[in-house]
């Protein structure tokens, strides 16, 4: 088999663990397996090297970003490359761009364009362990551009696409997906299996295990993937498409977010273009808007209200200050003390009455909902933040979750 | 003018000192000039990876150990072209092999082999100011090799010289090239001008301001080279061809290095390949010798007495003890407390006497010489390290060098 392995952060984060991941890599490789293993940044070397920018400019050119940041990953697999080396194993290191890894040349936030994989299959040919630095390639112009946070996912999937690998295992320090926060539901339990929708939900939710666009493009290239523990030898959870077979449980998950502010407008005018003012104005400021809630329109006016981080709750604000005029919202309102809890499962495409039984599980719990907000495969809900935790509960058992699963 | 300005760790150790680096580059480039800038690793950065690749291995692979330090001049270039960006200059920054610098591929001591200067005047066309990570280029195969400690003075150098650069001035935390090292002669000062050949001697004596294979290259291609402090704005030491004229001093400088061990073999055996023998066992172990002196042949045998650094002197009695059968030998002795004085300058070729008199001046002190080596424009006597200060200070005087030149 042909193996891409990847390894983030904290899997890397020092000598020894660095020393483990090699003993890991090498036994893979043993087993006869062609092995390309994709590392991110040692430990806090990222936000380390940011800092040291941030003292010597506010607003530090992106390109220059891209320069210093791309040595965290340079450096990481330079280090497990010498481990390998010390545990007898063949293996050579390759930048982003010695790996071929091209981009569309955008600064902090390149897009993998192409994968030339000459290098990668001579050294494989070679009989080597091929390391490669995560989270950058090469632009148009040769120079380096990383491919914003969690990108190393993401070129492990593009190197798992280009080379038809046979299985990308994305290692971390959790056990796979669960089906809630474990530190909040002791009955949570790890999910064998989870579909590439339901993985994307999760991500986008805070649930993070696997940054979206890798999921995105694992889905896209149908690379099969799996997410395990770097800890231990546990099976992981395999993320796969849905095939809609064997399905059991109409919810695979409850995912909740503290990280959560919300802003209501009152009023504003209904007349074409107006959502489009406010949205466009927070979007130039580079602001996140989650979930968007329009009210019925009473009067020929409407109520807004929509979800930010709440990093981003006093930059949003000033946004609001400045267009609720011209939007003719009369007023505004705001709240920093709210969570979303969400219920996530391909399963309810086909279900009637899960929306039902989630809002009767909360109602249970004397919890009020401020907004819901649904797709396909998932519904959430704006609650009092001091509430989230009970309202995770709740669900997880509602849902028959709480005896599901490994453990 | 274009100039090439090449800033050492030391000047590039913390983000203030890099924001002054920047302010001083930027001054230069307002004068109506062109800058290639050239950076060493911030301060301890390159021990600091040296000592993380150990914790990994003990013998990291010379291939990884380059991709590993090759990120230390690339953070530093990055991080002092954010600090133009925030004085308002127009900056770039390059690695090595972006800047089109091409080495024969050998790890960890590659040699330059070639700058293709297309995107380096590009960038200079464009009104740029262009920072290049110094002590690193791209082998034949594209990978990243460097150029061996004090790398990055050959780097400025090679770039002033493919782009005819108008001036190359390498920036370091003293003022310029001393008679003598100030903290041993209080009457040393500093010279404003010295001929390749006489820094080449003090750079081999341990008096490194200057990488000798930078000067060397210097020398080669007729680059003008100026050593001068980057904590003022005084003018430092000029480094060019000795033109004969205006000689005014037989001796240029005084230079002492204590790090020194003498290794002596009785009654070697005279005939041909012994003296090779010995110094190519040194050789395969790495062992740098300095000084050999063999005496007079008595009764077809010789004494070889050799000096080394004091960390190799461990390993090299181990070679001594090794061969001293095959060279037929009849014992060793060895000395670490020795100490080398020289006496350097370009104008004791064409006078007689200086030998005669640098002894006269160490017999007036009582001081004993235990081994002798020439050159053209040295003199070096090892005498007991505790007498070496006072040897210095004696031959300072001795050659007129208290009252010259710049204080």
């Amino acid at each position: 088999m042909l193996i891409v392995q990847k390894f983030g952060g904290s899997s890397v984060a020092n000598a020894h663990r660095i020393k483990e991941v090699a003993g890991r890599v090498w036994r893979t490789r043993q087993r006869n397996n062609e092995v390309v293993v994709v590392v991110s940044a040692m430990g806090d070397t990222t936000d380390e090297l940011i800092n040291l920018a941030h003292q010597v400019s506010p607003d530090p050119s992106p390109r220059e970003m891209d320069q210093l940041l791309a040595t965290g990953e340079q450096v990481s697999c330079a280090l497990l490359t010498m481990a390998l080396h010390e545990t007898g194993a063949p293996a050579i290191s390759l930048t982003g761009p010695q790996a071929g890894i091209t981009t569309d040349g955008v600064y902090g936030k390149a897009a993998i364009t192409g994968v030339a994989v000459a290098r990668l299959r001579a050294e494989l040919a070679a009989g080597k362990i091929v390391v490669v630095a995560g989270f950058q390639g090469a632009g148009p112009d040769g120079d380096i551009t990383t491919l914003g946070r969690g990108g190393s996912d993401t070129t492990a999937v593009a190197l798992a696409a280009a080379l038809k690998a046979d299985l990308c295992e994305i290692y971390t320090d959790v056990d796979g997906v669960f089906t809630a926060d474990p530190r909040v539901v002791p009955e949570a339990s790890k999910l064998p299996v989870i579909s590439h929708d339901e993985m994307l939900e999760l991500a986008s939710l805070g649930a993070v295990v696997l940054h979206p666009r890798a999921v995105e493009l694992a889905k896209f290239y149908g690379v099969p993937l799996v997410v395990r523990s770097s800890l231990n030898d546990n099976p992981g959870t395999v993320v796969k498409e849905d095939d809609g077979m064997e399905r059991t449980h109409m919810v695979s998950g409850v995912a909740h977010d503290l990280n959560v502010a919300k802003i209501g407008l009152f009023d504003v005018l209904d007349q074409p273009g107006i959502a489009h003012r406010l949205f466009a104005a927070l979007a130039a400021e580079k602001i996140n808007v989650d979930m968007i809630i329009q009210g019925a329109t009473r009067n020929g006016r409407n109520d807004i209200a929509f979800t930010v981080s709440r990093s981003d709750l006093k930059k949003a604000l000033a946004v609001v200050e400045r267009v609720q005029e011209a939007v003719g919202a009369k007023g505004y309102t705001y709240d920093d003390q709210v969570a979303k809890v969400s219920i996530v499962g391909a399963g309810m495409i086909t279900r009637p009455g899960v929306a039902a039984a989630m809002f009767e599980a909360l109602s249970a719990e004397g919890i009020n909902i401020e907004m819901i907000s649904t797709s396909e495969i998932k519904i959430s809900c704006v609650i009092k933040e001091s509430e989230a935790l009970r309202a995770v509960r709740a669900l997880h058992a509602k849902f028959g979750l709480d005896s599901i699963g490994e453990r």
